[in-house]
Order: structure tokens, then C-alpha cells, then sequence
């Protein structure tokens, strides 16, 4: 992870200077993982990263490690600060997707420099992971199925949507995760009909169990979905809706090459889908890239007209939701490879809880 | 925890129609614990939720507690629904912190509306918490206190400060906690000198030890820092800051009261520093307002006018950090009420660990 070579690639993008607000783009950009910072980059090779006193000594060290990068540690308000170091530029890009409304309003009205909307200048970099990016990308997907794997053992201690939830947590920080990527979506027979159900105090009981979940390695994510019938009398429907999704999930992924786009992967998954009649039932989309974000570009959607290119980590998980009843969802995160690509998370597919 | 009668009390405030788009926000306002929702207040008494395929089912559920509050739920882009949201009411609001200049610049090229900037119409509701809400800050603040009363049999069996950490949330979590508000700060010795330090691989060890934590309970977050000295050579040096830290955190509690400002209570604490000759080496603010985030309005720092008033939540957190030494901070949430306030972190505030 060479952060001066990747803001000297991003710099040979640049039309004009570009203060960079996305943390997560300032992460990738210098490493910074702390909560407050701006990186202008200008053109001419030279680059200006602010941040608060919180920051001032990691600031330093990280800075150290950059070419060519001024440190401004301020305190009080970044406003006047920000005036000064935008001043000798004259004309600066934002990232117009992150910096607010007030922000814009702010500093125009200071009048210190012209400003240009600029769109995905980071995210279009990030969408290509690098090896140190895939090793950390493929720690985090080992972690969650390393938890999948003891799914058994930590249902039997867990009385609750939400305690299963925090011992799958539990598991993968004990696999080398540095937090969880967000609370895990626990949902037990009906609840799994809502896509995003919020672990709760529901019985986990045999039947039907939904799990979506994560962690983050290096700051990088990892985002898994199972579904899994655990015992009890068997839901003949929900089996073959079962079937349905993982059909559309391998479709998905078989779809997921080098050349194709977002848009051919959410097909591949619609036309199974769609061949069961149960396409009106996936109310989301295919997926997303996952990396510092866990949503991030590129999309595996309707719209997306992105080309898939190896180095491209996308999530595929169609799903079928039924109101009342529960819901299905198979998602796996899928690296692009030069020659198709490599699922990153390998738990078992299988209907039957082991 | 009356949604209905908080949209209807923003009604009141509002000149035109109000697009919420912050989600504590839209949290505040309607209960919706998602990631995706606008909220649009209409000031004849009409309102629009949108909200994707994936809360379908809550959203149905969570908009028939409200009055007069019209669903849209969308599948694919949003920008085209929101156009349709939008449209009828001509002229509307938006929270000019919240909306990305992408955003303000879409709305405008389609011409669906006039947009005004607005700022803080539902932060300023917020700054005064209800019954309710005290309850939820308070069972967050009760199991961070459990948490720290458990100090060191926690620490007895964590070897590295990432491990204290999660000792810490899973003791927070087995108090009541939906989960931890953030990555615990734990900082060993020199690693105290950063505000922000990242728990990282270093030893828990006898000497200094500053703690930074809180969690969640019903999207309620605690916030408290704590410094200890456990055990070996005393540093003398250390002792006297943390006296001097101790009582600007007491200064600056005692000025928290109704009809006092922001700055006051900043002041309070650089007072005390300054008298210490410590001042310089307290490199941020005082305080923020803790709510369903973690950093809200009000502030307590330099440039805050605001008056406090009963209801207010702050935090109290003057710190000295010593380069290369260490740090030392000391965090209390502290509860503005009619005759003065109540600090809602009751951990002991002792130089020597139990």
C-alpha cells in the first residue's frame, strides 16, 4: 500500500486541484483513519492535509511518510483554516457528492476560490483493489466464515436474534477482525422477510435463520448473507424458494467476468428468478463493491453500466422476501479476476443446517 | 416518545416544506431505524416517507402510528421518485448540512422545485431530550459505569488495549447495550498523548491508562472518558496534570447550568488548565451534545453562544496530552436541569486505580 504513489496516480487524473472530504478516500489516499480531515491535492505535485489537534501527532508521523504533503493541525473552526489553504489555488474541485450544501455556500461566500463539482475522482481508483487490498478484503471474508463454520455451537448459547448476532461478532474478533462491519442482521422465520430486519429479542429456534453480516480487517470489509433451514417441519415452499436464490446467486456470479457489466450480473440473477415467477419478490439490487465502504462502486444493478474489470470486488445476493412468511438470501462477495473470478467467501451453501 | 408530535411540533417551526434527509434526523422524527429514508414535512399538515424495497415492511408498519403520513416505497434510482415527491409543493426546504451538493445540483437540473437552505431545524428539537430520551442516555452512561467498576478484572485477562476494548463492550452489551458507540479509545502510557488513539496491539500494563467509551442503548449514546494510574513507579509529573485536569472537569461541570453558554463552560475548564500553565496542551474543545449521536448540538467550546437549558445533554472533557509521555482526559455527560445539572457518568474519578 504505497499511499504517495496512489496520490501522485490520482494527481495525473486531476484537471485542477482537488480537495478531497470523503474519509474513506483520505484513508485510501494516506491512511488516515481518524474522523476529521481535508487533503487538497493539487496538480503541480504539491498537497496540503489539515486536520484537529485530536490528530496532530499521528498527522505528523503520517505525513512524514508522504512526498511533498504540508501538515495544517488546526483548532477551533476548519472554516478560516480551510479559506487559507484553498486561497493560492483559485480554482479547486470538490467531491460533490460528499462536501454539504453549506459547505459549498461557505465557501463561496468567502470568496476564496472557484469552485468545480468533481464525481467518483477517488471511487473510480478504489474500484480496483491491489493485492495488499484483496489479502485484507480476503482476511475479513475468512473471519465471517469462520463464524458460519461454528453457526451450530453459537446458536446453542445464544437465546436471542441479537445474542447471535454478538457471538458471531465475538468470533470473528477472536479471528482477527477489528470490529464488526455493522450489527448483524439476525432474522428468525417471519423476520426474514424484511431484507434489513433488525436483530432483536425474537427466539432462535429451529427453521428458518437469516444472517447477513461482516467485519473489518485493515478497514477493509468483508459482507456475507446465509440462509439456512435448521430443523423442525420442513417449509416445502420456502425450500423451493431456496433453490430459486441460490440458482440466481451461482447465475449471478457465473455472470461476474471481466467485460461484463453491473447490469449483466443483476440480470443473470432476475432471469432465474423470474423463471420460478418469483422476481417481483426481490425488491432490491444485485449488489455492490465492497472495500473501506461496505457500499461502494461498482453497483451490480439495473442502472449500472460500469464494465467489470479484475480487481473489482462486487457482492452478489439476490433475494426473495414473503411477506409474513420469511425470506431468502444468498450473498457472497466475488473477486474479478483476469480470467472470471474468485469467491472470496466460502462457507457452504446448504439448505440443511449442518 | 410521541413521533407524531414531534413532525407536528417541526411543522410549527417551518416556513415551506422540510425534505429531511439527516437519518438521526428522520430517527428523531418518525422512529425509522434504517439507512435509507427522506422525510418530507409538509406545512399544511401533509407528509411523505420514502424509503426503499428493503424496509418495505417496517416502514408500512412504523407510518400507520403516524398522522397523515403518506408512504412511497421505490425500487432503483431514487433521484426519479423524489422528483415526483418534490414537485407538487413548488418550493422546499433542505438541510443544508445534510444534502451533498450532487444532490442540490440533480433537484435543480430537474427542475421539480425551489430549494432554500435550512439549518438545524430538527437538531435544535433535538437538543432538548424528553423523559424518554433522558431514560435511553441514561441506561447507556449506567453500563459504560458497569463496565469501568469492572476495570480490572477486565484488564486482568486482556493482554493487548484492542482486547480491553472489546472486554469493555461485551460487558456494555451484556449490561443493556445494543452495541458500542465506536471503537473503545484504550491508550497505554505514551499513547494517551493522542486524543484519538486507536486501540491498538500494546500491552495493558501497569502505569497510565486512559479510557474512552460508551454505547448505545435504544439509539441513545454514552460518552466517558476516564484516566487511571494502575500501579508501578508513580510519575509524579503525570499526577499533578491529572489533578489539574480533575478540577477543570469539575470547573467545567459546575458552570453547566441553565442560562449559562457553550463558552462558559469551555472557558470554565481553560481557566483551570491555564492556571496549571496546561493550558496549551488542550488541543480540542470542551464538549459536544450527546443524543442519537455521538456529537451533537450544543457544543462547548470557544465560539458557542448557546444557552443552555434544561434538557441539554453535554459532555465535559477537558484533556492535557504530553507528547511522547502521555495524557490525560476526564469525561463526564452532564445532564442541564432546572436548578442546575446532573452528571449521568457516575464512575469514580480516582488518580489510583481500585
Amino acid at each position: 500500500m504505497n499511499h504517495a504513489q496512489r496520490i501522485s496516480d490520482l494527481r495525473s487524473d486531476l484537471e485542477h486541484p482537488l480537495l478531497v472530504t470523503s474519509l474513506p478516500n483520505i484513508r485510501y489516499l494516506t491512511g488516515f483513519t481518524g474522523s476529521n480531515a481535508y487533503l487538497l491535492v493539487g496538480h503541480d505535485g504539491e498537497a496540503v492535509f489539515v486536520t484537529d489537534g485530536r490528530y496532530g501527532e499521528v498527522a505528523t508521523r503520517l505525513v512524514s511518510t508522504l512526498d511533498d504533503v504540508e501538515l495544517v493541525v488546526y483548532s477551533g473552526a476548519v472554516r478560516n483554516v480551510l479559506a487559507d489553504v484553498l486561497r493560492p489555488f483559485g480554482r479547486v474541485g470538490l467531491e460533490a457528492s460528499h462536501v454539504s450544501w453549506d459547505f459549498v455556500r461557505e465557501v463561496r461566500n468567502s470568496g476564496v476560490a472557484e469552485l468545480v463539482p468533481t464525481s467518483g475522482l477517488v471511487e473510480g481508483r478504489r474500484m480496483v483493489k491491489d493485492v495488499d487490498e484483496v489479502e485484507a478484503l480476503r482476511a475479513a471474508a475468512a473471519a465471517g466464515d469462520a463464524a458460519f463454520s461454528d453457526l451450530e455451537s453459537l446458536a446453542a448459547t445464544a437465546a436471542t436474534e441479537r445474542e447471535l448476532g454478538w457471538a458471531l461478532v465475538d468470533h470473528m474478533r477472536r479471528g482477527g477482525a477489528e470490529q464488526a462491519g455493522w450489527e448483524p442482521i439476525v432474522a428468525v422465520g417471519p423476520h426474514a422477510a424484511r431484507p434489513h430486519h433488525r436483530a432483536g429479542t425474537g427466539d432462535v429456534r429451529p427453521g428458518l435463520l437469516l444472517l447477513d453480516y461482516g467485519c473489518v480487517v485493515d478497514g477493509y470489509h468483508s459482507d456475507m448473507t446465509r440462509t439456512v433451514w435448521r430443523g423442525g417441519q420442513v417449509d416445502t415452499e420456502m425450500e423451493r424458494v431456496y433453490q430459486a436464490v441460490l440458482e440466481a446467486n451461482l447465475a449471478g456470479i457465473a455472470a461476474a467476468t471481466p467485460g461484463a457489466t453491473g447490469h449483466d450480473v443483476d440480470a443473470a440473477c432476475r432471469e432465474v428468478l423470474r423463471s420460478y415467477g418469483l422476481e417481483v419478490h426481490f425488491i432490491h439490487s444485485t449488489g455492490h463493491g465492497v472495500g473501506l465502504e461496505i457500499h461502494e462502486d461498482p453497483r451490480a444493478a439495473k442502472e449500472s453500466d460500469h464494465v467489470l474489470e479484475p480487481g473489482n470486488v462486487i457482492t452478489v445476493e439476490p433475494g426473495v422476501y414473503l411477506e409474513g412468511r420469511g425470506g431468502v438470501r444468498i450473498e457472497d462477495m466475488v473477486l474479478i479476476t483476469d480470467d472470471g473470478n474468485e469467491v472470496l467467501t466460502t462457507s457452504p451453501k446448504e439448505w440443511m443446517a449442518a
